[in-house]
């Protein structure tokens, strides 16, 4: 990033945060805030017939990122896409079955995992980077883009199983079971989200967030192999054509791992979870680096009082540092819009 | 609890360790112990048509707990039953559908929360405490008999949902929206509790377990609420009558929490779930009180290096002081017997 592109990008109040420094009134954006519980937004997944087809169409993943800026004026976009598009782009077929979730083709033998690309196909994704650059010249410079990819384990916990499962059994099985072999499946991963993340930035984006949302099942000498080592290494990784990338980890169920993320990781942010404890957060994790949270996705369903004290609880507990406020998952469908409403009210009068 | 009873529970290990004594090797049993994974399980089972008739016979419950004993030598039995006999004795029609789940007709409004019996009717119960006297007649005084209830979160999220869910989305909404009449649920489940456990108690069992498996999905303020102050309330409840009575709590996925847990439930010893680091449970809840886990399920389902490497570390961080060995969860229904064989020498010969 040149000294002029940072200078841009620290026009927004996201960046400011990721760069360390508290607001006086944090900013907000919501994780799936472009998503299902939004009227704007089925209206405009009706106009494709798949949801990957969905993710790779610019116009519409444009749009879809750009409704909920539009609509509440959050301080971040996030890219319309899901993480699943690596496996797509290492040759696994991936389908989205109305209400079932995903399916692909399961990778869980020796041959099947030797039959992926070497490497991720980039151009396969290109509609993607256009999507990127799209929003990036709709949005103001007040407003931070930010890019994703899932973390090796999750996307991994997938592409065992070919599909998701409550207990993650699948791929937890194979990794005791077959260690080289899920060694073998993570190290591509951790190369192809390398290559992804950097060529999200190359289109636009003004920082990224890693999600590993199944962190939680996994035992700490687990979570340590497959978590933590290649988040480490893909942030590493990331910074060696960018050393000033700014990147956010999330790692949902890692409770008391969060301090060593933010000691170690190298990550700009640290993502909580809901049932992270507002004051170990302020005294191990916020100490350490910006924060971002961690709102119950059924707090904002509820919306009233207990919505209200949910928000204030975070800003009491982390507002005077920097923080980024957020939900401690994405956004439910059944969310209601005039829930959203109230917590940026209750944000903005803080 | 007499003296002599009090010396003639401490013949057994589990006890020793309950009462705070390091042993030599560490006394193991594994949640569910009884169940789908023995042969001769499956042919008991088949005898009963439903799974509730099979809990409520005293000869095909108290065979079954007897089972995993014989077979394998474990240091205590666990009562055969099911923590949704709370609700089926105050008035809540519960049964269990093949491969489904349990199924309750949901308590979510005060009509429906009123309609219930106003205390646990422990005489529509007497079958478990037959079961239990049966078993204990049954059992040398080296093994402990524990019987167990679900905590009242747990309890309430399949109650208000009617059904098991993996997020408990029904009972945390109405834990937001209507907090008075959640309140007064799970008031009820505290009170029922206390009556059931004292009721075990005078029935045989030597210590009894408080299974909170949902913990872990609560916000800190929701868990201290929900789960942490009526655990509390249900352990002085017992010891109100049985002021020696041994009690252990296991709430899973409560990670940070579990030090307070230690400190000032008033429980004997504190349940691991499979995330626990090693070195935290030493450091924050082993050196309070005795805890008991933690092995991965999965581990015992791999078999081979990677079982023999999880229960070496667990030896290793916890082994030299109060230990009760058992798994981090329950035992999987896929598990070969032969793993659970290979464990016990493992831990016999360290």
């Amino acid at each position: 990033m040149s000294v002029a592109e940072e200078a841009m990008s620290d026009q927004s109040a996201v960046m400011r945060v990721l760069r360390g420094q508290a607001a006086v009134k944090p900013p907000v954006w919501l994780m799936r805030q472009a998503g299902r519980y939004l009227p704007e937004y089925r209206e405009l997944r009706a106009r494709a017939s798949s949801f990957l087809d969905f993710c790779y169409d610019p116009r519409l993943a444009s749009e879809a990122t750009m409704q909920p800026v539009r609509r509440f004026g959050f301080d971040a976009a996030i890219l319309f896409s899901d993480i699943l598009v690596v496996p797509d782009a290492l040759g696994v077929s991936v389908s989205f079955e109305n209400g079932e979730g995903p399916r692909l083709a399961p990778v869980d033998t020796w041959e099947r995992l030797l039959a992926l690309k070497k490497e991720i196909d980039l151009s396969y994704l290109s509609p993607v980077f256009e999507t990127i650059s799209t929003v990036r010249a709709m949005l103001s410079g007040g407003t931070a883009l930010i890019g994703f990819c899932g973390a090796p384990w999750t996307v991994a916990s997938y592409m065992v199983a070919g599909r998701g499962s409550p207990d993650h059994a699948s791929a937890r099985l194979l990794a005791y079971r077959q260690p080289a072999l899920f060694r073998d499946l993570v190290e591509r991963l951790i190369e192809a989200s390398i290559a992804y993340l950097g060529a999200q930035f190359e289109a636009g984006v003004d920082a990224v967030q890693i999600f590993d949302s199944w962190a939680g099942v996994l035992p700490p000498r687990e979570f340590e192999r497959w978590c933590f080592d290649p988040l480490r290494r893909i942030i590493a990784g990331v910074r060696r054509a960018r050393p000033q990338a700014p990147i956010i980890a999330f790692a949902r169920g890692a409770g008391g791992h969060l301090p060593r993320l933010a000691e170690a990781s190298g990550a700009d942010a640290i993502g909580l979870d809901t049932t992270i404890d507002l004051d170990f957060a302020a005294a191990r994790v916020q100490s350490v680096k910006p924060v971002q949270g961690n709102l119950d996705p059924l707090a904002l369903v509820a919306g009233g009082a207990a919505l209200e004290a949910a928000v204030d609880d975070i800003l009491a507990k982390l507002g005077r540092g920097p923080l980024i406020f957020n939900l401690g998952h994405g956004i439910l469908p059944e969310t209601p819009i005039g829930h959203v409403e109230q917590m940026i009210r209750r944000l903005r009068a803080s």
